[in-house]
C-alpha cells in the first residue's frame, strides 16, 4: 500500500489546483431548510470542470507529471466521472489519455470523455476486470496510471472539496453536524474526512450508497473489507465499487460515523427535487446524500448538515425518465 | 411617473435584502469559454430563492411595507416569476398576497405561487387588462401594489443582480466589455444598466429579447416606446410584456447599447445546452442572453461577457420536450 496522504497534501492540492478547477457555490435553499427543518449545505460539485468533483484529484496528480517524461501518456479505468477528470486535465498537459470504461457507461460520459481527446477501450463490468486492461496498456505504452482512488494525489485532490466546504462555513460562522459524502471506491469520502478530521473535528462524516452498493456501510460495521453481491444494476453508475479501496478504507476506517443507504426510488426522487427546486442538474450517483437528507435518513432538525452534489452527468433520456415520472 | 431611482437606492437595496436573498454564484464554464473564444460570466439567478431574480425586487418593496398598516396585504399581477418572488416576500412579512397571473401560466409557476401561500386570480392575456384587475382588488382590499417593474424600489431590487456582478468581478480583476440582459419590462435590465453606468461605464448593457417580443430593441432605434403586434406565443413566457416600462425606458434610453433579439430555436438550443453542459435548469425566457452568445450575435472573441441565466421556473413537460429534441 501507497503512503497515506496527510492533510498537508490536500493543502497543497488546494494550491496546484486553484485557478484551473472552479471552486463551486455552497449553497442553500430556502425551501430545502423549511422542508427539514435545519440548514442543508450543499457543495455544487456538478458545476466543477468535466461536470463533477474529479477533476480536482485528476488534474493534482496529472499536473505533478512531466509531459516530456511520460510520452505515452495517462491511462486510467473509470466508469465516467473520473475519464472526463483525467480527459480533461491531461489534454491541458498535452499529454494523450486512454481511458478504459465499462459498455454500459452513460453516452453522455463517454462522448464527453472523447470530447476531451481521449482515447476510448471499453469492458464487460460483469466479466472483465478493469485494472487488468488499463495495466495492459500501461506496460505496452510505457504510460502512468491515474487510479480512480488508490493514489495519495487522488485522495488529497478531493479532499480539496471539503477543505473548501470547511473554509466557506468558517467565514459564515457556521459548523456542520453531520457531513454526508456519496461514495463508491471511498476517495471523496477519504479526502473530505481527512480535512474534516483536522479543521472540524466535531462534524461527523457519513458515506452514502445506493442499496446493493453499500460495501462501505457494511465494512465500516465489520471493520473488514466487504465486497457487494453484484457488479452493476443501479441508476448511480458512479458509485458502483466492487469494494472499499486498500487506502480509502485504512483512512476511513476510524474516521467515518455511521454509513448511510439509499434506495433507487429516494435517488430518483432527489434527481427531481434537484430539478424543481433545486434548479441543478444532479445524477443520479450525486443525489444520493441529498436523497438521504430528504428521506430524513440523517435528523436534520436544527441542524447543520452538509452534502455534495458530486457529479452532473446524466444521459438526457434517463433524465427525461425520471422528470415524467411525477 | 415615480421618481427614478439612484444608484444609493441600489446600494441600500442591497443591505436590505442582505440574509434573505441568495448572493447567487457568479460563474464561468471552461467548455463554453473554449467554444466562443472569450470569458462568459454567468449570474446563476435560477439559484436565486424562488428560482429567478424577481425575489430581489419584490423584498427590497414588501420589506419596506408595515404589516400592520398595509392589513389588505400586497397585490400583483405577474407571468409566474414575479408572482413567485411577491408571494414569498409577502410570506416572510407575515402579509396576504394576491396574484393576478395569465391563464396560460406554466404550471410550475402557478404551483411555486400558491405554495408561498398566496392566492391567484387569472385573466386572458389576449382580452384582459391585469393592471385593471388588480387595481380593483388594491381598492376592495385596501391592498399595496407592488408592480413587476414600473417602481423605483422593484428597479433598485433588481439593481443589486447588476451590483453583485460588478463587486465579484472587482475582486478578480476584470471588466466586463458587454453585459446582456434579458428583458421584458425592462426592470431587471434598467437596475443592472444603472449600477453599470456608476460602477463600470465602459461596459456595453444590451436588452435581449424572443423575436416576435422585441419592443424594446425597436423602441432604443426609435427612441419611442414601441409596442408588439402580439400578447402571448412565445416559450420565453417571462419576457411577454406588450412594451418598454415608462420609468424603465426613461432610465434605459441614454444607458442600453443595440438590443438583441433571440429565435425560439436558439433559446431551446440555449436550454439544452445549460442542461447539458452547464448542469443548470435555465427556463426559456431566462437563457435568451446564453443563446446570443451560443450564436454569436454578440461578438465575445477575446472579451468578457457578462449574461444573467435570470430565472429557472421552467415546467418539466416543456423540459422533457426540449431535451428530446437534440
Amino acid at each position: 500500500m501507497q503512503e497515506l496522504p496527510k492533510f498537508s497534501d490536500i493543502e497543497a492540492a488546494a494550491k496546484r489546483i486553484s485557478g484551473e478547477a472552479v471552486v463551486t457555490p455552497l449553497l442553500e435553499n430556502a425551501k430545502l431548510n423549511a422542508l427539514v427543518g435545519g440548514r442543508i449545505f450543499m457543495k455544487a460539485e456538478c458545476l466543477q470542470r468535466t461536470g463533477s468533483f474529479k477533476f480536482r484529484g485528476a488534474w493534482n496528480c496529472i499536473s505533478k507529471l512531466d509531459p516530456a517524461r511520460s510520452k505515452g501518456g495517462v491511462v486510467a479505468y473509470s466508469t465516467g466521472n473520473h475519464a472526463q477528470g483525467v480527459a480533461a486535465a491531461a489534454q491541458l498537459r498535452g499529454m494523450a489519455a486512454l481511458i478504459v470504461m465499462p459498455e454500459d457507461t452513460p453516452e453522455i460520459k463517454s462522448a464527453n470523455t472523447k470530447s476531451y481527446g481521449a482515447e476510448i477501450v471499453t469492458y464487460d463490468r460483469a466479466t472483465e476486470d478493469r485494472a487488468e486492461i488499463a495495466n495492459h496498456y500501461v506496460a505496452k505504452r510505457g504510460a502512468v496510471l491515474v487510479p480512480p482512488f488508490e493514489h495519495a494525489d487522488i485522495i488529497a485532490g478531493q479532499g480539496t472539496c471539503g477543505l473548501e466546504i470547511i473554509n466557506e462555513l468558517y467565514g459564515r460562522n457556521v459548523e456542520l453536524d453531520d457531513m454526508l459524502v456519496n461514495c463508491g471506491g471511498g476517495g471523496l469520502t477519504a479526502g473530505v474526512a481527512l480535512a474534516f478530521s483536522q479543521k472540524s473535528p466535531k462534524t461527523k462524516v457519513h458515506s452514502v450508497e445506493p442499496e446493493g452498493f453499500d460495501d462501505y456501510a457494511r465494512s465500516l460495521r465489520s471493520g473488514i473489507r466487504e465486497k457487494n453481491a453484484r457488479a452493476a444494476g443501479s441508476i448511480c453508475d458512479a458509485l458502483l465499487t466492487p469494494q472499499p479501496g486498500e487506502m480509502t478504507f485504512a483512512m476511513n476506517k476510524g474516521r467515518l460515523a455511521e454509513g448511510y443507504v439509499v434506495s433507487e426510488a429516494e435517488v430518483r426522487r432527489a434527481v427531481r427535487f434537484a430539478f424543481e427546486t433545486l434548479k441543478l442538474v444532479v445524477e443520479p450517483g450525486g443525489a444520493a446524500g441529498l436523497a438521504a437528507v430528504l428521506i430524513g435518513k440523517v435528523a436534520a432538525k436544527g441542524k447543520n448538515i452538509g452534502i455534495i452534489l458530486s457529479g452532473g452527468n446524466v444521459d438526457p433520456k434517463l433524465f427525461v425518465e425520471i422528470l415524467m415520472e411525477a
